[in-house]
């Protein structure tokens, strides 16, 4: 005879309950959420059942970028709870960065009660068809004795290498239903692994002689792949790239670095000049962001051949140990660091906050970037900086950085996360400072206010225009000039303004060794 | 022989020239922005042809919603400049909001070149797919020289009775490629007059003694119709009544009231309750805004009969005067105004609020109520007040008052927008308040600050429970306590706080007599 494990202690649950359950069985024991009417079965069964750390956000992109960036250092997902339709709208943003993060998230989405739904009351909207394009997996639960089944299911999608959003929508009436069922985890899918044919053929290529460029991306770019890229390298002279933005990359001192493919077209065509052939690890083949007038929207020649080592989905860590096995590649050393320079002083360059960035950072820190236009010199600029996380906004939707930033606070509490972060895209998520007060995240946020949308006026010159007033209008953010230090501060943050690169370094140092966050704007 | 009005000067276009010249042309000269890299021809061709008035938002539930906001006011659409589909997705909720206010909204939306597209480079999303939920409209325009003829039909899409948000979808090749031609504006598509025959039947329904409703929505609430209504109900003991939320009601001193169906279920049902007859004019039958375990989600008898005088699309003013002629009801007075109470003193309630907007509220004075739990004394305290519009959250979708304020702003410079917002939506959306510094707008924001999104708790003890840290972690946004003051000041923004209705009265007399925007957070 079957027991069901919900009623073992003769006790019933509701459907809301069993999904609480499920979820914290499955490993999944953190919650970002921004609740609404229609969840609050869902928020009473997290206040009975112990064991969810949840973790409020005022706004829903907050809580979707906070759990991509959860995942991206925990490896393994949170889940978010969004209200209704324009809920999960107010997250696709960051859902669609996660998305191109490839991060494991478990996106709950309460709706309209089953029976409520057809009569079209103000709030109901087609929220499975905006859910579906950031989503590997989405489905509405149906019934309360099911929606335990339905969550062990979502965070077997959302684990499913390389990792996806998988998106639960959750109808009030499933919530308060009474006969939920406590679901059992369902088996992990683990990456499988590139056959040894994919292995030989790969070092064909390899020692084929012609310029040949290993683009890597996703979990390559952990600390030990990484190493087994650069045996092959050092065997081939093949060439490394990543794609210009990553979910996180292992770098800093000790570690072995890796260039990215620049933003610009015209700089990403000189830099891939001469390759003959492209070798995919995870990665796809390199694309500019944008299209421009008459320019070839890939990098690299045309005439060049691109293969594929391993595909996302795949076991990239086993793929790169096995061709730097099969090509005989012995370990090399990782490249001396360069002497260690002090902080810079002076006037504020890009260069300048790389350099005191590279002085400053802390052992083990997060560095969450979303610098846009200012921070060209971040990335090359700190490769000698303490071991750090290097994490990014990967689908070039503005407004990741902060929100990324609490997530990773919350997964790796022992670690100081520090947010480069572009003024015009903070304030898309400008709530997240607010969650970082009240949960006193170990945070160090430092704006580059250059009080613009800098990177759209070189767009605009681009395309050969000269801003006149009405382009000015659409692309200076100043007047009025936001002042950062007063909007952390009406959100209990405190922040203090660093107008050169002495009293940034000040700042800095002093704000990575307070608890809490901080909050330093950087004039620019 | 055929001229191309484009090229009479001998001079060509661009698509992006053609399409800033065709909404010209329509009548569509303001648009709300905020552009990214993919829209700078755009950008470019609305800094070359004067004409369009650009209003910047920081975000882009600001842009929509202040789209929505204009439109009810100026009655013709603004435009809007979003970025790509993530861009699109951050309007989405106020635009959910904009599709159940039925506003005409020219939503333009750049995206990636058509041959980028299938690229998959970062920022690509399912553009189409997002926007079609919101949209009367959607179109992706494929070609330089038919993208002023999109623009036209977008245009007339937007404007077709009842109005709607028509989404054209801008590639940015179809931008930069020559050979745009401007497009001559499409022939409005009126509201249609309801049949004889439906007069004839809806004057027999109410001659039948029958306790009946009328619900009135959309543009039923204007002045001219409410007081057909009015006498509709004189003759007829007839009860009117309208939607619990609306776009926009004409109301005040000299104006016929009307009341609306209460948010609670309860309330609504003990309201309804006896009704035998209701008679649809522009309104969906009435329904709780949420389900809720065992109770009904019509508020209404169930035996009780719907009617249809008139569907949304109709036209509902000549519907109700014709219908008030069939039933030969004389015109009725506008009932005295209750006798002119002063300011409130003392302790700061709902119906002490009302009481003093109902006192100081200038002639004109176009209010965006956005009050949630705390306003509930709002609407009906403030019947007697000077003559106003009342503009309301229509969707749900908490985070469209402040940006409605700003719309409403442009819309009609010269009478005081007058923002009523609860602080937990407020947030949503909190980026307003600096283009309404940008634009000097006369909006005086009052805001309700109770720290906790208190309709939840509200509904958290509906469902029986009583709030653990956990349940309190999510609905309760003190700790730490916003300061609306400093965020104000943040972003240009001046303010001042206060915390008894005395401080009330005084700054809000005098902030509604300043030029440009004033913030009160009232502490209740």
């Amino acid at each position: 005879m079957q027991t069901n494990p919900s009623q073992q202690a003769g006790q019933t649950l509701n459907g809301a309950e069993s999904l609480v359950k499920t979820l914290l069985a499955c490993g999944v024991d953190t919650c970002f959420a921004n609740p609404g009417t229609s969840e609050m079965h869902f928020v009473a069964a997290l206040d009975r059942i112990p064991g969810m750390r949840c973790v409020l956000g005022l706004f829903e992109g907050v809580v979707t970028g906070a759990a991509d960036g959860y995942a991206r250092m925990a490896d393994k997902p949170a889940a978010t709870l969004l209200h209704c339709g324009p809920g999960l709208a107010n997250g696709l943003a960051n859902l669609h960065n996660a998305r191109r993060a490839q991060t494991p998230i478990v996106n709950i989405i309460g709706d309209q009660a089953t029976y409520h739904r057809p009569l079209d009351a103000p709030l109901t909207a087609d929220t499975e068809g905006w859910a579906r394009p950031v989503s590997v997996w989405t489905r509405t639960a149906q019934r309360a004795d099911q929606v335990g089944a339905d969550a062990a299911a979502a965070v077997q999608a959302a684990c499913a290498a390389p990792g996806g959003v998988a998106s639960l929508i959750l109808p009030s009436d499933v919530c308060w239903d009474e006969g939920g069922q406590v679901a059992a985890p369902l088996p992990p899918l683990a990456a499988p692994k590139v056959s040894p044919d994919a292995i030989e053929q790969a070092a064909r290529w390899l020692r084929s002689g012609q310029p040949t460029l290993l683009v890597l991306a996703g979990t390559a770019l952990r600390e030990t792949p990484l190493a087994d890229a650069h045996r092959i390298a050092a065997a081939t002279d093949a060439r490394l790239i990543t794609p210009m933005s990553n979910a996180r990359v292992s770098r800093g001192r000790g570690r072995f670095a890796v260039e990215r493919v620049p933003y610009s077209g015209d700089a990403a065509r000189a830099k891939l000049a001469g390759i003959r052939q492209v070798i995919l690890v995870g990665a796809p083949p390199p694309v500019t962001f944008f299209a421009y007038p008459g320019k070839s929207p890939r990098p690299y020649p045309e005439d060049a051949q691109i293969h594929v080592l391993a595909r996302p989905e795949q076991d990239l860590a086993d793929a790169l140990a096995r061709l730097a096995d099969a090509l005989g590649a012995p370990a090399v050393p990782v490249p001396d660091a360069a002497a260690p320079v002090g902080v810079a002083k002076g006037a504020v360059t890009s260069e300048a906050v790389a350099q005191t960035l590279s002085a400053l950072l802390p052992e083990q820190a997060v560095v969450v970037e979303e610098s846009v236009s200012f921070g060209r010199a971040f990335y090359p600029g700190t490769l000698h900086a303490a071991p750090h996380d290097w994490l990014q906004l990967t689908g070039g939707a503005i407004g990741a950085g902060l929100p990324l930033a609490v997530g990773a606070a919350v997964a790796v509490p022992d670690r100081r996360v520090v947010a480069l972060q572009a003024d015009g895209s903070g304030m898309y998520t400008v709530q997240s400072l607010w969650t970082m007060a009240r949960e006193q995240l170990d945070v160090t946020v430092v704006v580059l206010a250059n009080r613009k949308y800098a990177i759209l006026l070189g767009e605009l010159a681009g395309v050969g225009a000269n801003p006149g007033k009405t382009a000015l209008d659409m692309l200076d953010i100043g007047n009025p000039d936001l002042d950062w230090v007063k909007l952390a501060a009406g959100m209990g943050v405190e922040g203090a303004r660093a107008v050169d690169m002495e009293s940034f370094a000040d700042l800095f140092a002093m704000a990575n060794k307070r608890k809490g966050p901080f909050l330093i704007e950087l004039v620019i």
